[in-house]
């Protein structure tokens, strides 16, 4: 079987010049590719006793489902703002360039749940640490982090040094 | 168990007056309900023999990829204008007020694969029917069209009516 690094197509300056860009789609349009990358990600949790599963908009769905789904968990959604139908609780990060708000549901996680955080890919760490301080602030608890793709050279991990943090193929650039 | 529609919670007069929305996060933040959802969403691929599950960004993911992995079929993720990396397909549709672009990579479907398309719901069916020229323009055949839930009303089924279309739950309305 292929490992699972060769299912990531790399593209070289995009979404702008100077970075590289690694392509999850090209993992989930082969079966076993898409079989492998979510069985790795569970594999972190093995052992692990946790109430519920947290993804964000929208490559955070495509894995956050199927484990959630295989581990029979809830699976909580973090959307970007006004697309969230009930009473939400929201915060607001600082990106690259301007800023970003993402909410959830305020009745989505009860006080003293233990919580995954699932995502495709930690780069700066931003959206991960916007996600962890609105799921505190609803009084969960925040278990573990697990990411197909982590790009080192952007220090998420220094960021989220106080939580539970791990991925399955790490680059050391960004 | 509790049957399927109990899980929904429906909104009235969002995002706007008159209408009812039926949140499908309450469904996936119970275990039991996710569970379910893809279970029923699967019965009806049973017996089906296909290629590929094809959703559109963000909820089609939701349920596209666990029943992707659970099938052991690829995914391939329809998305808005300016997200693939790679080369793309796109195609402009209509909506209630202006227009949509969607996209997919040119790569994702080869001629002659047999396509399940998967979405959370059918309104007036315009998304999906812009999926489905996607699909063909790239020599794919649509086998079979599943939704969570459809809404009767708005007459989707009708516009797709050359393709094999169902759903779990049924509202009358719209």
């Amino acid at each position: 079987m292929k490992p699972i690094e060769e299912y990531v197509v790399s593209i070289p300056d995009f979404p702008e010049q100077g970075v590289i860009f690694r392509d999850v789609t090209s993992v989930l349009q082969d079966a076993e590719g898409l079989h492998l990358a979510i069985d790795l990600m569970q594999e972190k949790l093995e052992g692990l006793d946790f109430d519920v599963v947290v993804g964000p908009e929208s490559r955070g769905f495509i894995f956050g489902v199927p484990i959630a789904y295989n581990l029979r968990k809830p699976f909580v959604p973090v959307r970007k703002k006004g697309k969230l139908p009930r009473e939400t609780v929201s915060i607001e990060y600082e990106l690259e360039y301007g800023t970003a708000s993402i909410e959830m549901h305020r009745d989505s996680i009860k006080p003293g749940q233990r919580v995954v955080i699932v995502d495709d890919l930690i780069a700066t760490g931003g959206t991960t640490e916007a996600i962890i301080k609105l799921v505190e602030g609803m009084g969960g608890e925040v278990s573990k982090v697990i990411f197909l793709m982590e790009l080192a050279g952007l220090k998420g991990r220094q960021r989220l040094k106080d939580y539970d943090l791990d991925s399955v193929i790490t680059y050391p650039g960004n």
